[in-house]
């Protein structure tokens, strides 16, 4: 589609929809018309949520998950299981997690994963700080809960290399889910079981 | 997927963006996420143009198409065939038929077409102001680019027979395009044949 805009304040509300990811022009024209089919009060209620999430928005000093104070309320939580620590690749996969309403531990968000092709190495994610906090004590087991891909299995191998001086039990997550899957569009009770029958971390 | 959100911000964010046509909340929670991921001008960027494209959008007085200007650039063109109106339903079409660089009359933007199922009748369109336009003189033709469904169908009879007094020649889009398509997803090659080859309108 060429593009030839009515309105420079349209076409600049376009282009910048379609900068998400999957959204191509025509999708973008359908939303930003959408929302002017609406009251005012819709599309000015999405964009200073937006704005505001952007100017506030905190991660968690413990855990990197997104928080709205400087600790989250699940590190905060004096119900959860203190000495567990599930290491994800990121948000997306503590709100999964999250979601089997099966896990009462702990999170750890690497913010990544491995990917030399990426440009992504070790240094990139927040292994160190994972190592501090087994370091300090009180951490019993890490569950690996990384995307069973290779870059995946790279990152466990990486992290329990650096976790082999400490006396913590390394686990990682039942095999249910098939392998190449990302975590994050795995149903919840497949991820909710992988979680009870982890497994010792082969090293 | 339960909603567990760590972050109330993000919560709302997600919410408003989820009320978007075919934004379910996952993706929803990933466009969010990828936008948290980027620079913050990024997502502020986003933010406040949809603001400033709200607050600041016309329509065009004459065609009723989006415009930064009381009068839209094309009407106000004078290079373009003042003697010639193209019937649409909303800006898409418009967006579709200019994108064909082949039309080069005026439009009109009825703002939906008659559907007595959605509860949608002449009074909620713009048909008498087309009547106006075309009583007021200097119009010698009106092309009916309504999609070839029965309720385009309907419109444009309804229409034809509103203009029936007018000296004014009345044509529909060549049914290259197939029935019961949408005329926003005809290809444009398509689209600019049915132009050139458009042929009276039966009444
Ligand atoms: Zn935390
Ligand atoms: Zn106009």
């Amino acid at each position: 589609m060429n593009e030839v805009y009515p309105s420079k304040l349209l076409e600049r509300t376009v282009g910048e929809f379609s900068k998400l990811p999957g959204i191509g022009r025509r999708t973008a024209l359908r939303l930003v018309l959408h929302l002017l089919r609406q009251k005012p009060e819709t599309g000015h209620a999405l964009s200073e949520s937006l704005s505001q999430l952007i100017d506030g928005v905190k991660y968690c000093k413990v855990c990197h998950n997104i928080s709205d104070t400087d600790i989250c309320d699940i590190c905060s939580n004096p119900l959860r299981d203190q000495s567990t620590v599930c290491v994800v690749e990121n948000i997306r996969n503590v709100l999964s997690i999250e979601n089997t309403s099966i896990y009462r531990g702990l999170y750890h968000v690497l913010g990544g994963i491995i990917s030399p092709i990426d440009g992504i190495g070790p240094n990139n994610l927040e292994i160190d700080s994972l190592v501090k906090r087994v370091e300090e004590g009180g951490i019993q087991e890490i569950i690996f809960a990384l995307s069973p891909t290779m870059e995946g299995d790279t990152t466990n191998f990486f992290i329990s290399r650096k976790l082999a001086p400490f006396n913590v039990r390394l686990t990682t997550l039942a095999r249910g889910i098939s392998v190449g899957d990302e975590l994050e569009y795995t149903d919840e009770i497949t991820l909710g079981r992988s979680i009870i029958n982890r497994v010792e971390l082969k090293q």
